[in-house]
């Protein structure tokens, strides 16, 4: 269920294996999903209530009272609600349910008799309805779907998908092939579309997130005064050239993340190959010109997106958290139609950097921006008036399990080492896989492979790209030489029950420089061990913070601190003049406030 | 010059540097060159006459006798002159270029007064003219084109590009759009075209090209009885389906590879952007399913082409030299049009292995086929009935020049690793770079870089495939850490004249395994040191052959044997029961006939 449960499993050439089908466990990313299903998942419904995201519903059912915030607001609901439904199918819990049936009963009572359904519009504009393709009506309603099919994966109840599907109806009935023109001015029913479509069989719709993606590129949409300012043109959304034709990432970065994702789901069913190119195009836009270390994206705060290539001021970035997770929905994508271990491991810098960063050692407490310097003045809140990143982690977390396999009939590719255990289908028989792993803190993974019957078909390793030493063993022995496709150490071999793959990746402090076109990190260096960026704090620094540098000769000494956020490795720096203490980055500003940085100056 | 210099520079999103204006010496290309300008081009213009090429022509003048071997001769003719227009413009030789003022006479008085121009059909069936596409009439035609784009650029003389052109009007007259369909039973025309279009300016030769190619996947084609031959369908002559709709590799090598250099070069010119899609996933057909870890492809004599993926036999592999070459043509534009090095990896895979090793060490003999075993029956020959392959060689040496460098606005790209120098444009300034190297045998290249005046750009070095660690050092100094971008390192700075870049690579021998599903290779290893595959010879290991084995552990001893083909590095395993010498595998059947192997047994 979630994403992947929901993809056509003959639709891409390498098959999603669902977050449903995988347990996590283990230290890493088990205590990250018991974090978030005991605590971050309730924080948040209570945070609903606290800050009206609800109460518009309960006012907007009685057509009665003020809205309350910014014009999106309904969207925080939904996605606590998808939220909820990947942490149901991860753990089943009966009062959970129950919250969430009494939210969706109060949804449903403010859906108009046509089924319009905004409480923006309903409580403050409601002639105004569909007039204004910057106020996120579609925007809503597609997280209003992913919520919806969501939560008829993990209950079987249908009412909230009815409910969304009326409300789709309701947009379809003004904008489609031969009524209105219709540009979203924030793309993301686009994706949930297909997702709508996946769970009802209605071609409809995929033929509808298909029409909207067409839409953009011809004049249709807000041109070049997007909400009276000028500078945020046409482009600010993606809408300066027909999808097919896009080379450069511009604009607002989650935007564009949610369009690519929907590109990525349309390219196959509608044999768009021109689709394909421009994402290549696009992809090494991002990626090789316009991505932080951090995998964060998004250069400025100014239009929450994109400045020029190479420009990746440190203190100033916007990294939204948000955007990260759209840069895991994208590169999930690229990965499924290419089975190239790249876009695997964009997956995992920002797993372990972009997004986890966001989300306090607590649980409570969230970043919107992730910056890679700060004064000091940079800290989580607990919600924000535009609550999106503490929403968009609600729902990303329990379904992390989504990235870690893929398969087809030739094999069974491992995507991301986690401790884990799955069933997958490969060669017309099941195939039970266990990952038992320290990772990202050590480098030795535990793979057992038990297929239903003896059978030959590959597993896929993927080679990070941080690793430059690899050793596997088969039961014991080790392969001396190994074959390496797009990216993935192949083992083909007639498989017996509870073979055992050792992996053995060296995973040694590096120092990594920038592309030397990004003026802001000259003469600085990086530290990395693993996927995990390293960061130094005040808190670990006090003194000397702004001494701290890293040379030629400078000696690591890694240390298992488990007296920090319940155990993670640390860094010592040790120079002649000091030695300085660094932590992984997305654990910062989890203590006393204080400066931080990424880039340290190399001399 | 070349295939280069014809290119529109603004073309590609990363600009060719011919071969004309890089200056090769040195001992290993250097040399290869020097032998070919000495020997063996004018080995082949001497073979043109002793086994009737030139005859052909002559009676084709006269309309008299018959005419002498197979119907596309002509083109063996043609493609040494291609060959002798780049020697000339290498290194000028007045008794060369009277030699082919003299040959290109004598073509010019076959020519018939509407144009036509091919002796097979003048001397015996002109009634049959332009009635059968599958006798290779356009087949010629593309290879006078190249001949006579590449001789009037290396002397200015226009009279063999005007006899060319009159053949393509005459084509034109009967097969064009509005007129009669055509399929090329062997695509080389369409690759021809463009090359003549950037000669003389006239777009409608592109736009001829870019028809032909949209003639195939119709029906139009010979269809499932090329050549009587009910199993050579369309798909020998990849005319099962249209071009951009491709995506495995089947039928013909020698035929697909010209027919994707050819989609190369149009792509960006008609924008048909489905090309990219389509080449990319036969890219990935080709290199990682059907190559031989030479280079090689085609695996079987019975359709001179692939048969299905993962089979590659080593005794009765096919890997014409001629389909290397295409690879390289191939991966060229592949990485003119990305900038990725994995093209240019399979190019000095095809370099170092597929296409040097046919050609023999005394420059006057040649392997058609490629296999990588043989028991002892496979030998050099001077010259072939179809000898496509020895032209072959004789055009594409003196052009090796073509596939080192290429640049753009942001900097310029080092392809290729041998000594040469040239003087590149990035920048808006000129740039002299040197390399200084005694690659492939060791990995130490020094790359001085002199720019006209002190510049921002961008150097960058391609980081082989085969290479796991790689130093850099300018003018002395260590640079701590690389940034790496589509397999190439990034050094920028503001260049001053005579900085020195020294790169080493560590370059050990290495087993390489072949991916898991070649079963030929199961339990096997092949010998590489840096980009050079290694064989056992019997010559070298004349009792004990058939025992040879490698096992994890077997040491090995390297030597630079100064007595063996001029000085050749050479690998002995040293195993408890026995040393066995390996040679660099394009070096076999130079010596005493006898059996060979890549492949080896691991145990």
């Amino acid at each position: 269920m979630g994403i992947n449960k929901l993809i056509n499993k003959n639709y891409y050439t390498y098959k999603p294996v669902s977050f449903s089908d995988v347990k996590i466990s283990g230290s890493f990313w088990g205590e990250v999903l018991e974090r978030h299903q005991r605590i971050t998942i309730r924080d948040c419904l209570s945070k609903l209530e606290k800050y009206g995201r609800v109460e518009n519903f309960r006012k907007a059912a009685k057509k009665e009272g003020d809205y309350d915030g910014i014009y999106f607001n309904d969207s925080d609901v939904y996605k606590v609600l998808e939220g909820v439904a990947y942490t149901l199918i991860n753990n089943y819990s009966p009062d959970l349910e129950k919250t969430a049936d009494e939210l969706i009963e109060i949804i449903a009572t403010a859906q108009m008799e046509d089924g319009y359904l905004n409480c923006y519009f309903i409580l403050s504009k409601t002639e105004e309805r569909w007039t204004d393709m910057e106020r996120h009506e579609d925007y809503c309603l597609g997280h209003m779907i992913e919520a919806a099919v969501a939560y008829e994966m993990a209950t079987g109840k249908k009412r909230f998908l009815e409910i969304s599907e009326r409300m789709v109806e309701n947009m379809m009935s003004f904008f489609s092939e031969g009524k209105k023109n219709w540009v979203p001015g924030h793309q993301e029913i686009e994706l949930a579309l297909v997702k709508l479509y996946h769970a009802t069989g209605k071609i409809k719709y995929l033929d509808y997130s298909y029409w909207l993606l067409e839409q953009r590129g011809h004049g249709y949409g807000v041109g070049k005064n997007l909400w009276g300012v000028e500078k945020w043109g046409a482009k600010y959304a993606q809408d300066d050239r027909p999808v097919s034709e896009m080379t450069d990432i511009a604009g607002h970065a989650v935007r564009a993340m949610y369009m690519y994702t929907a590109m990525g789901d349309i390219l196959f069913l509608r044999k768009r190959t021109e689709y394909m190119e421009a994402m290549r195009k696009l992809w090494e836009s991002v990626v090789l010109r316009n991505m932080y270390i951090t995998g964060g994206i998004g250069s400025t705060k100014e239009n929450e997106g994109f400045t020029e290539d190479f420009d990746l001021p440190n203190d100033t970035a916007y990294c939204e958290t948000c955007a990260s997770v759209g840069m895991v929905y994208w590169n999930h994508r690229m990965n499924l139609l290419t089975g190239e271990s790249r876009f695997a491991d964009v997956i995992e810098r920002e797993m372990y950097n972009g997004i986890l960063s966001g989300l306090s050692y607590d649980g409570t407490g969230f970043f919107y921006v992730n910056p890679l310097e700060s004064d000091g003045s940079h800290h989580r809140q607990e919600w924000y008036d535009v609550s999106c990143c503490p929403t968009q982690l609600a729902r990303f977390i329990p379904s992390i399990g989504d990235y870690v396999f893929t398969s087809n009939d030739e094999g069974i590719w491992i995507n991301q080492y986690l401790q884990c255990s799955t069933d997958v289908r490969t060669a017309d028989i099941g195939v039970s896989v266990k990952q038992e792993t320290d990772y990202p803190w050590f480098g030795n993974v535990r793979l057992t492979v038990s297929p239903d019957k003896q059978e030959e078909f590959s597993i896929y390793l993927r080679k990070p790209e941080w690793c430059n030493s690899i050793l596997i063993s088969i039961n014991g022995e080790n392969i001396e030489s190994l074959y390496t496709e797009k990216g993935y150490i192949v083992l083909r071999r007639s498989w017996e029950s509870n073979t055992v793959i050792e992996i053995t990746m060296d995973m040694p402090v590096e120092k990594r420089a920038a592309h030397p076109k990004v003026r802001q990190n000259l003469n600085k260096v990086a530290m990395q061990r693993g996927p995990v960026i390293y960061c130094v704090e005040q808190a670990d620094n006090r003194d000397d913070f702004e001494k701290i540098y890293i040379s030629k000769d400078t000696v690591f000494a890694e240390e298992f601190d488990v007296s920090m956020f319940g155990g993670v490795m640390t860094v010592t720096a040790v120079n002649p003049d000091g030695k300085w203490k660094f932590i992984p980055y997305y654990r910062w500003d989890n203590r006393e406030p204080g400066k931080m940085k990424v880039w340290i100056p190399f001399r």
